[in-house]
């Protein structure tokens, strides 16, 4: 077993990081583009975000920086589309 | 800094894994329902597996079970949404 912050470990936590995170961008650049949210469900964005939060509050536990770069990078993506979709909710855009 | 693998720090990462894995739950389940691919991107889906066999290795490699327990079961509703892409995709369904 390899310790988290290893070079070598960390690594590999780095490219999974950009390859997820990046996964996800096109979505979130779709989001912005339109300028609403309306095709996204609340629901499951609320629960990647409360994930995103333990994540990164296990990342920071373990000393883990590719778990930690990966999390806060993510939760500025779905926390971008959270509030365009709290903003679409409160317009009463459904 | 705590270890992986420690019972309250793992407790942390199941109910992240839970989380986040549950989260994708709904949009695998409409895309199997509707038997097609058709609105997701091969390319988003590609870097989204590639990441989770990424963070998947780097799991095994600090023994991190929650990390193994997510990825395992995010590559089975990820994989099985690119299997009905490629499918879709050979079949020549843009």
């Amino acid at each position: 077993m390899a310790n988290p912050g290893e070079f070598w470990v960390e690594a590999i936590g780095i490219v999974a990081a950009c390859l997820t995170t990046l996964s996800f961008l096109p979505q979130a650049l779709r989001i912005w583009r339109l300028g609403s949210a309306r095709d996204v469900s609340l629901t499951m964005y609320l629960m990647m975000f409360a994930g995103q939060i333990m994540w990164l509050t296990y990342g920071v536990v373990i000393g883990s920086a590719s778990l930690i770069f990966s999390n806060v990078s993510a939760l500025v993506l779905v926390g971008s589309v959270l509030l365009l979709k709290l903003r679409d909710t409160a317009v009463g855009v459904r």
